[in-house]
């Protein structure tokens, strides 16, 4: 110690001249205040040995000090928590990963504790030869690794009618992005075989759950065929109960309701099912009463998580990092820009990695904060040529009665003392 | 459910037929079983709306049925817990990521809880300005994110006299493979000048943690300038208190040791402070008593998971997924190579994604096993042209004394009966 604090007081004459400058400056003077702080230069009590060894914490939990970090529902926005959503965290999160005990749960009866030892998964309906596997068997097929990001379609669904909800997990929270292991649909169709369903462009499987609600949905052949998996794995270890274990859907870039969780039956069918889930649910109500029908790609999309209403700014100006995610399901994020002004000037944001198909991309933009206001916005831009829309646009072509598909553009104000709201600009 | 039912006749039928056929028809021989199954196709007493919703757990954990899927460590090993080390279960994980809650633990004095309120980070020695930054400090410079894995020295060290551990968690289960967040430390040095340092190529940093240990390390300027990261978020989250929070050092590619949580102190200097730990500890002994020093980079290695001693083959004969990691400190890995006869023959895996620099890679082979027993080997080779060794050449260069980078190839004895045994062969 006594080295190291002898080197602090030149330093500390330096610095004072030093911290005049801007930016950089601005960051040092959080550093004047450290210099010469017994935290520094003093041995600490939780400088010797502890008690907590390596076998304190088998399977591990966050330090007690993140204990905010968790997932949270909106009571008043579904009737039982039974049937209802939670958010995940994203206004605390960075990269690009989401942990599973964090990353957000939707299910439509409860979620249900399912042994490998009972699962079973049936393909049947139009094959040449219908099978019923066990988990053991679906560990013998060739397995595959992907990142996907899987997204409510009912997210940022209240924002439609105007600013809602005051937090980017409460506005973007129904995301979250994995590491998936397991085996392609198309893998196991053509195990079942599909001669039997002859011409295979009109085909459909119908998939469905192990729980009260099954909730069924119908997937075109094409889909099916070509990168969905039969998912046992996320992000190393098991699915969690509440994403469905043992077994789940991952149905890349595609609204998440598909992603059946406890998969127990897919059937090759002639016709989408039209099942409760795709019609009375999951379809966009236009302004003229009618209704948007399979949609089930989510478009390219993007959010600001700091600084956001739970992610104030609680030091002064200078040096800012602003991040958020963006995402589509229609190919990989090519691009992020960010607008401080309303939507009036645009800054072309650093991707933290070039982004990859249908998976979270984490965007940064270091500017020097003047110290004054600013009305916050991301646009996405993806490979497929498409740009995120403001929610104007959106409402033009779609009118306000949907509570789903909601890709417009945020906005934060970020107020002079850094506490920011959830606003609309027009 | 009757559909379904009706379904399964005519294909029980078709199936037996089938079920002659090799490959696929082992599968299915799985499914046979399974056909007709009331788990299947009876309504099952979790088809029900449950008790358990969303807000039943905020920060969720593995359900009960994975409990066998956590971290251990070997009492023999060393002497107390405190300074102990466990290991992650890669035996029973898939992909590439690892948890959090199952990555391997080390650390020299206990697990510290350090709150971000009472972190400081002190940048002294050779430096035109000494700095003290807190985390707030630390969070406006700009941020990267990667995933890298990171290994202990010791990881494999027991193997070194003979096949000893039973299990890929004890015998290469020291690492883990994250996505990172943090601040380049190139960053941090050039905040506080390194104009004083004079000429870079012959200087060090001297970095230090919070804990008792202080688990002092010395780096050349050269890697401290490339790629380490001055880390606060791993897999998106906050560090947890076993790994470092709320700050830890990411030094990629290179031993774990290094990697000092808590971090509390980096010094720059004219040379390498031969501390203990990279003096008495972390040097490799060789056979005539000498030592071979700053021995930081983890070579290429590569070790099969599955099927393994902690996870037999269950199933009889048939289609077959062998699984493991390979990783490389000195760049991507390019290739592995599996053999089932303990070295006479090799079978090129398949990589799940192409190598990445400095992080784990996931490699498969599908094969068709006769029943008969297999010697299993994996062999790493990465893109500086390295080809992982044999435990015979390692010996030969370096002898037995050591217990730091073992990473010769590793073999598992799997009997006719599925079970394995961990074996060397000559």
């Amino acid at each position: 110690m006594t080295e190291s604090f002898k080197g602090m007081k030149p330093s500390r004459r330096q610095f004072l001249t030093g911290a005049a400058a801007a930016g950089a400056g601005a960051v040092a003077a959080g550093a004047a205040k450290a210099a010469g702080d017994p935290l520094i230069t003093e041995v600490q009590e939780w400088a010797q040995a502890t008690g907590e060894g390596v076998d304190a914490t088998p399977y591990g939990l966050p330090i007690q000090y993140e204990s905010d970090v968790v997932r949270r529902n909106v009571e008043w926005l579904t009737a039982d928590t039974i049937s209802s959503i939670n958010f995940t965290p994203i206004h605390a999160l960075d990269g690009t990963i989401t942990p599973q005990g964090c990353a957000f749960e939707r299910h439509h009866s409860g979620a249900i504790e399912l042994k490998k030892e009972d699962y079973r998964l049936m393909i049947n309906g139009l094959v040449d030869t219908p099978l019923v596997f066990t988990y053991e068997d679906l560990e013998r097929f060739p397995r595959e690794n992907h990142v996907y990001f899987c997204e409510c379609a009912a997210n940022t669904g209240m924002e439609w009618a105007g600013a809602q909800l005051n937090g980017a997990q409460f506005t973007h929270g129904m995301i979250h992005n994995m590491e998936y292991s397991g085996v392609s649909l198309r893998t196991l169709l053509e195990e079942a075989g599909l001669d039997a369903a002859g011409d295979l462009k009109d085909k459909w499987v119908y998939v469905e759950g192990a729980d009260a609600s099954s909730n069924g949905r119908s997937i075109p052949m094409e889909k099916a065929l070509d990168d969905v998996l039969v998912a046992f794995k996320a992000n190393g270890e098991a699915l969690r109960k509440e994403h469905g274990y043992p077994v789940r859907l991952v149905v890349p870039g595609w609204e998440g309701n598909m992603w059946v969780k406890w998969l127990r039956r897919i059937e090759v069918t002639n016709q989408a099912i039209e099942s409760r889930e795709e019609t009375s649910k999951y379809t966009d109500t236009l302004e003229d009463g009618t209704s948007r029908k399979w949609t089930w790609v989510m478009d390219a999309k993007s959010v600001v998580t700091s600084p956001s209403p739970q992610a104030p700014i609680k030091h002064g100006k200078g040096p800012l990092v602003i991040t958020g995610l963006a995402w589509s399901g229609r190919g990989a994020i090519t691009g992020v820009d960010v607008s401080i002004d309303g939507g009036k000037n645009w800054q072309e944001a650093r991707l933290a990695a070039p982004g990859t198909d249908k998976a979270l991309t984490r965007f940064y933009l270091d500017i020097e904060w003047n110290g004054e206001e600013m009305f916050l916005q991301s646009r996405a831009r993806d490979s497929s040529g498409y740009v995120q829309p403001t929610k104007a646009e959106l409402r033009e072509t779609r009118g306000l009665n949907s509570i789903y598909h909601n890709n417009c553009i945020q906005t934060w104000w970020v107020k002079a003392n850094g506490e920011a709201e959830n606003v609309e600009v027009s």
